[in-house]
C-alpha cells in the first residue's frame, strides 16, 4: 500500500508562469520596471524556467505591449530559461530580435476555445505554428506547446480526452520539445488526469515530455499534481501567488500557486531547487500592483502568521 | 500505473463538521434559529453525519451556549446522525437529556495542545473520557474520538507520528467506535498522511475505523484526501463552505470545504449520497451571518459563475 513512496519522482521541474500567464490575466497594468524586477526575483528564487512575457500584438493584450523592453532589459541568470509566448511568425521574429532563446506556442483541445481565443480552428493554429517551428529549428531554440482545455472547455463543456492526444501528437511531430496540458477552467479531477496521461502513454508519448498546468479554481490542483507525479510527470507549471485568477469565473482562483506547489513538494522530500521563502518575497513584491490579494493559500497563511500586510 | 483506479473506494462517508467545528471558530454569533436551519439544510443535502454542536461550558465557548436548544428543536432526518461534542461527563449528561444519540470526545497528539485547549495533559484527557465512555456503552451510543495536531502542532511544531498511534490505541481500547485524525493547523502533506496511516496499519488499527480531518490552510487538503483514499480510508471530515477558518493563522483557510471534497469525489465517480448543489445552498444560507465570504473554492467559483452575490 506504499503507493506514494513507490512511485514519486526525486526531482520536479517547476515552470513559473506568473509573469506571463499570470500578469496577462490580471486587470491591473503593471509598470514594466516592476515586471522585470518580478521576473528577476523569481529567477533568483531558483526557478529553472520563468516564462517572461508574450510577443502578441500590443493591441490584443495591452498588458504585454512592453515585451521587447522586458526581454532586452532583463538581468538574466545563466542557469535559468526565460521562454516567451509567440502567437505567429511575426511575434517569433520580434522575440528573436530581443534575444529570446526559448519560446512557446498556444493551442487547445477544443475548437470553440481556439476560435474564441485566437480566431482559428485547432488545425489552423497548428498550420500557423509550422513557420515558427522551422525558424526555431534553424536557431536551435526549444519550443513548448501549450494545449488548453484538455480537461474541459468554457464553451463546449466536456472535451474528449483523445483530442488532446491527437493535438499532442501533431505538435511533437512538428518538433516541439515539450507539451503542457492545461486545465484552463480548473475542472480536472485526479481520475481524469490519470486517464489522460494513460492515453498519452498508450500513444507512445513519454511523460518526461509532458508538463501539467492545473488551475485551483475548485481546490483540486494539488490532488491533480499528486496523481501526475504518481504517473511519472516531472514538469509542473505554477504561478507565483496564484497570479492570473480564473478569466471564466471572476473572483475565483485560477493558476496553481507556486508557493502551494512548493510547500507540498518540500514536505514530500521532492527536490525542486527553489527557495519557497524567496517565492513568497517575489509575490509580496508584486502584490501591491494587483487589484486583489494574491490567492495562494500558502502565501496567505504565511502572511497571516507573520502579521504583516499582504 | 493505474494507481488511482486500482485502489480507490466506491463510496465515501462524509462527516459534516460545519455547524460545530466550523461555527465554533467563526467570530460571528449566529442566531440559534439559523444554526438549526443550517443543520437541517445539510442533512437534507444527504450528508449522513452532521456534527451539530458541542455541550461545552457556555462560558468557555459562548457561540455554543444554545446546544440544548439546538438539539431539542432540530427536525431530524431518520437516516442522519447528529453527533455532538462532549468535553466531560456533565456535558455528556446534558447531551443525553437533549436527546443526543451520538457523541464525540476531543484530545490531541501533543501535550502542549491539550494543555492550551482543555487545560489537561493527553493522559488526563483520556482519563476524563472513561466515565463518558462508560455512560455511552450503557446507553448504546457510539463515540467518535478526535485526535488533533496529528501532523503538526501550533505550539510544538513537528509531532512524532507514533504519538497519534498511541492515543488512537488508547481510545479504541476505551471503546470509541471511530477516530478522526486532525491536521489542526493545515500543515500535512500526502507523504506524511501515507506514513501516519501506515503506522496505524502496523499497529493493527483498521482504516475503516479511521476518519481524516484535513485543513486546507496551505492548499494540500484534497491531495491529502486522495492519498488517504488510496490507502483505504473511507470517512472524510469536511465543513460546508470551509467554515471555521484557521484559528492559528487568522484570514487563512481552515477546514477542508465540503463542496471542494464533493466536487473531487463526484468527478472521480466515488459515491457519497450528497447533493453538491444543496450543500452550496446551505452555505449560501449561512454566508450572510459570517463576517467574511466562505472560503470554499468550489463555492466561490459557483457563485462567480452564477453572477449572484456570495
Amino acid at each position: 500500500m506504499q503507493l506514494v513512496n513507490a512511485t514519486l519522482p526525486d526531482t520536479v521541474r517547476i515552470v513559473e508562469v506568473g509573469p506571463r500567464d499570470g500578469l496577462q490575466n490580471e486587470k491591473s497594468q503593471i509598470p514594466t520596471e516592476q515586471k522585470i524586477k518580478f521576473i528577476q526575483l523569481l529567477a533568483e528564487a531558483g526557478l529553472p524556467v520563468v516564462e517572461a512575457t508574450s510577443f502578441v500584438s500590443p493591441r490584443a493584450i495591452p498588458q504585454l505591449s512592453d515585451a521587447a523592453t522586458v526581454m532586452t532589459s532583463l538581468r538574466r541568470q545563466p542557469a535559468v530559461e526565460y521562454p516567451v509566448l509567440v502567437p505567429n511568425l511575426k511575434g517569433m521574429e520580434r522575440a528573436l530580435e530581443s534575444g529570446v532563446r526559448a519560446v512557446a506556442v498556444f493551442t487547445a483541445a477544443s475548437d470553440s476555445f481556439t476560435r474564441h481565443n485566437i480566431n482559428a480552428s485547432i488545425a489552423e493554429s497548428l498550420a500557423n505554428f509550422r513557420p515558427i517551428l522551422d525558424l526555431a529549428r534553424k536557431e536551435a531554440i526549444p519550443v513548448r506547446g501549450y494545449i488548453s482545455t484538455v480537461f474541459g472547455c468554457p464553451y463546449e463543456g466536456e472535451v474528449d480526452p483523445h483530442r488532446a492526444v491527437e493535438v499532442a501528437g501533431a505538435l511533437f511531430e512538428m518538433g516541439v520539445a515539450e507539451i503542457s496540458l492545461g486545465d484552463t477552467i480548473g475542472v480536472a479531477n485526479p481520475m481524469q488526469v490519470a486517464h489522460v496521461l494513460n492515453l498519452m502513454l498508450q500513444a507512445d508519448i513519454e511523460l518526461d515530455q509532458i508538463g501539467v498546468h492545473f488551475h485551483d479554481t475548485r481546490g483540486t490542483a494539488l490532488a491533480n499534481v499528486l496523481v501526475a507525479l504518481q504517473m511519472g510527470v516531472t514538469t509542473i507549471d505554477a504561478s507565483a501567488g496564484g497570479l492570473g485568477g480564473c478569466p471564466y469565473a471572476p473572483g475565483a482562483a485560477g493558476n496553481l500557486a507556486t508557493e502551494d506547489l512548493l510547500y507540498m513538494l518540500n514536505g514530500m522530500g521532492i527536490k525542486t531547487g527553489v527557495d519557497l521563502d524567496k517565492v513568497v518575497e517575489a509575490t509580496r513584491f508584486i502584490a501591491p500592483y494587483l487589484d486583489h490579494p494574491p490567492l495562494s493559500k500558502y502565501y496567505q497563511a504565511a502572511i497571516a502568521a507573520t502579521g504583516k500586510d499582504q
